[in-house]
């Protein structure tokens, strides 16, 4: 690649966001993570450039629209034109409705959605004079449907779905693709592990999904030419009961 | 009657919210019917005293916690049970994502989808000890869809479906009805009237949807016997293209 | 009712098809029902003549074009403009994918769909010059999504909602209301008793939809003003696990 | 590929089923190819014959349960496992509801929803002792909705979609992929060449669908590790108004 070209990874704490980074880095692309704390990026940059790819670590609020604003415009200044975006952050929270308070329902969607929104918009806005870029917003089963207990997740997870449809349909024709890949099924995590271990014992038969998996995906539908894009698809464990 | 029963709208500031007010008020329903000024409400109120029915109008701002909370205890304590509650606050904005302000996209959100929780959750409190009630969220297209220009109203809508959904799974088996009609067509309003003249002249031909039409929907949903509840519907005129 | 209108219901053998007869019928409607076998209806005649109301019953095969077109053509000269049709013939069987037979396959998809398009075009051609009627398909929890041993029935289901679908979207701005009620939970039959009494004896507590109450959703449907017409709408009992 | 593998492509006779015969052929998959007349397959067999891959035209009624038993037989027992299915017929016709005959609604369904019936059910059989391989069934926009003038060929859709989504439900924890891409927009075809030539010239813009580029998406899905397999997925071109 002789031109430079960053992937920006908002959420890049859990295995998922950092599989992307390094999947994208593998590919000449710079990758640029973050997280609200930068010094646990340390060890997914340090094995990115081991790896002999470029990588940059963000301490980042995605819930602040100054923070995002001047992390899309450091990037875009100073590292490289941000290519690929991707929105990764969950906020997966289990409450009956009486036991969801105002702060927990608020939270979940400023992190789960509005984060989502604020870096849909600032990406957009450097991809569309360059009219090309893909977004790509990370979903998940609560996108598709409310359950008892998922008021505050599935109410930011649809909220989400709804800003990567309507990003979709604008940008779409302005050549930019924005899709939306829901995850259904437990990911291969410290959290599975620990919670649950008789799940956790099904990955070697391919009983969670990988994050390499989902990276590899990510990596497809960046690289769909324009003429046969995809929005949505979903991504599920062989064996998973759906 | 024999039994005092209360009905709470929140926003009744539209035709619609005044529709269903006037309608269950008919049924011997008393009438707490909200919207940010009370002033305003005065005429609402008047028209169904008028009529031999029982109403009480809110100043309220359904986006405040402390508010949902005083109002809805405030009803139960000193006017009559919450047989029903209405959630009925829109906020149909139209921008291009990038032009969507963080101020807006918050604002579009808290109005019709946080306020709704609140709502929700508060009248579920009152009606789960009583293992009965019937709460209604309305709906819209963006309720189903993104659009262009429509990230933040359609996103809004989708959280409130999703809420509407997980309390219907968790409340349905513990007696309480909650359902979100889908009004997916323009309403006979003033809005409407003004700012779409041809469209409202096709009004004698149900053209338009009729605030007292959704109403009687509504109350339907809550005469429904609970071993056939309805949990969505869609409400459109004839000769709507859809 | 001052003028003469008839209901047609195809697959009146069961309780649903017999309680919307009976529902239409003490409305004033000629209740118009059918089953393959002319026998059998005889209780469910003698039942609407014996409380006022008027009834023919007719042996006829929903799969047989020439069946169809005869019995549409016969009530509409000598008896009275149908006014509602419904379409009420299910299918349920289950079966893995490799032990489903090409017969099978096809017979399910021959009663539960194409005998609703028969019925379908047949009353819509009648109903078309007079621009109004109401045309209502019963749907299933199969008519939304397949699951493991329903390839045959929800295949039958999808396609009699694409017909719903196809059908309100031509008919209805020409004054034709086409629904489809989707129930979604055991219906109070002797199928049900026989074979589910555990499921059975939560009748009582509203545990399984009264045929009753499905026919006065069909009514409601019915009687909706064309400003605000529900296509789409789901019925089950409180307690259904969803 | 060290052991011999075929792919099944039923309805070959496009551009969209040779290019997925193409697709799979140059990673060393033994394309087997039908459509109702073998000689209109020669032109696709030499192609992959002179680019080096192995490839064998059958004239094979899709419709007819003994030609796709004997086929599937014949493949697995003289040519190599069938280790990928693809069916690609479609039947796209479009008549008001009362314009349709009985014959073409017929017809639309055993073409577009029966033969994927009886492909599937015949693959699957082979498939299961090997607990591997891949089915998949072209979708269309019509399997998602139904639409005026769509009645037959949403009603084959849908029902198509109610098959594989069954199957994959059923098949998925033993080893079967079954996946359902939805293309939606136009194909590259000689079809939308003569007839719709101001869609066509958009070609160079990537404004119709390319068969390569669902060729290639098509390799994608079979190539997902079973931890990550995607059932359903969406293909259109950038500027398409959706």
């Amino acid at each position: 690649m002789s031109v430079k070209k960053a992937i920006l990874v908002i959420g890049a704490g859990d295995s998922t966001g950092g599989a992307i980074a390094k999947r994208f880095a593998k590919e000449g692309y710079i990758a640029c993570v973050t997280r609200r704390t930068a010094d646990k990026l340390v060890p997914l940059v340090e094995e990115i450039k081991a790896a002999g790819g470029q990588a940059y670590g963000f301490g980042s609020d995605a819930r602040k629209e100054e923070d995002m604003v001047s992390l899309v415009e450091h990037i875009e200044k100073d590292i490289a034109p941000i290519e690929v975006a991707v929105f990764n952050i969950g906020a997966n929270v289990r409450f009956g409705i009486t036991e969801t308070t105002a702060r927990v329902y608020f939270k979940v969607w400023e992190m789960a959605c509005f984060g989502g929104f604020l870096m849909g918009r600032e990406v957009a806005k450097k991809m569309l004079p360059r009219e090309r870029g893909t977004i790509l917003f990370t979903g998940a089963t609560a996108s598709l449907r409310g359950r008892e207990g998922f008021a505050a997740f599935a109410g930011a997870k649809h909220g989400l779905r709804a800003l990567a449809q309507s990003m979709a349909r604008e940008l779409g024709p302005k050549g930019i693709h924005v899709a939306h890949p829901i995850v259904d099924g437990a990911i291969d995590t410290e959290f599975i592990r620990s919670n649950f271990p008789e799940r956790y014992a099904t990955r070697d038969q391919g009983g969670i999904v990988s994050p390499d998996s989902i990276a590899q995906i990510y990596w497809q539908l960046h690289q769909q030419p324009r003429d046969a894009w995809t929005h949505e698809l979903d991504i599920r464990p062989w064996q998973e009961n759906w």
